[in-house]
């Protein structure tokens, strides 16, 4: 069992699509996380669902609790709203050190250490330049313990 | 809108949980983590689902991509076997310096800076010394995108 055979078709966001377009689709489909892609499709980024969090979540909040309290519900739907005025290009955290990208033959426990170093849910499988899909931490784990 | 009203019942496993079955009921109701809870049935941590995969992966395998890819598809299957002779206490990762924990009046930013903070897709409702319920990110972001 190899990460080519794991690979499932994923949808993607672009650098230009709005941050709010991103937040939309991780919930509805709800998504593990997603993934960004450049020009030319490949992966540019993988955000877990908890770092697509940071695309509407003021940096100030994020690292000051007792910032993120004091601010009232009415202005927390404000900055929502500006979300749908931003790409993902312009929302984008500082880049993961490493990508949660993996080649097609690689095995279950590569996927599944590499998931827990990068803690991303979600890994691409690329093939050069070309996305062959991804493999999610629940497909990862429905095929471990299924053996 | 506060984590009391988002907080929902959410399974627990506890520290004499078997791995085994704390990774199978993670895998078979497709959560986005676990809540390991002790004896009061308090939150002893919070395990996001990649951090589950620690449980399963040999620590020498997490850090060391080139050690993973060596290891064949039998000897992964043998960690797994191994999982079911010891507990979550015996498999726990160092625990995380800030536990992803919020009381009954958090706002939806204060919930939403704490998941992007901690990389977890779940935190648990906590009053005083009992355990409410759980809000997950998909929760969250559906509450967000809706106003």
């Amino acid at each position: 069992m190899r990460a080519a055979d794991l690979a499932v078709s994923y949808p993607t966001v672009g650098l230009g699509t709005s941050a709010l377009e991103a937040a939309r689709l991780l919930a509805g489909a709800d998504l593990p996380g997603l993934i960004v892609v450049d020009a030319a499709e490949r992966p540019y980024t993988i955000l877990p669902g908890t770092q697509v969090l940071r695309l509407a979540v003021p940096a100030y909040c994020q690292e000051d609790p007792a910032l993120a309290r004091v601010i009232d519900e009415a202005h927390a739907d404000t900055f929502l709203r500006d979300l749908a005025d931003r790409t993902v290009a312009e929302c984008l955290p500082t880049p993961e050190r490493e990508l949660a990208v993996v080649a097609p033959d690689a095995t279950v426990l590569e996927i599944a250490a590499l998931m827990a170093r990068t803690r991303s849910p979600l890994v691409a499988v690329v093939d050069g330049r070309t996305m062959l899909g991804a493999v999610t931490l629940d497909a990862l784990l429905d095929r471990m313990l299924a053996s």
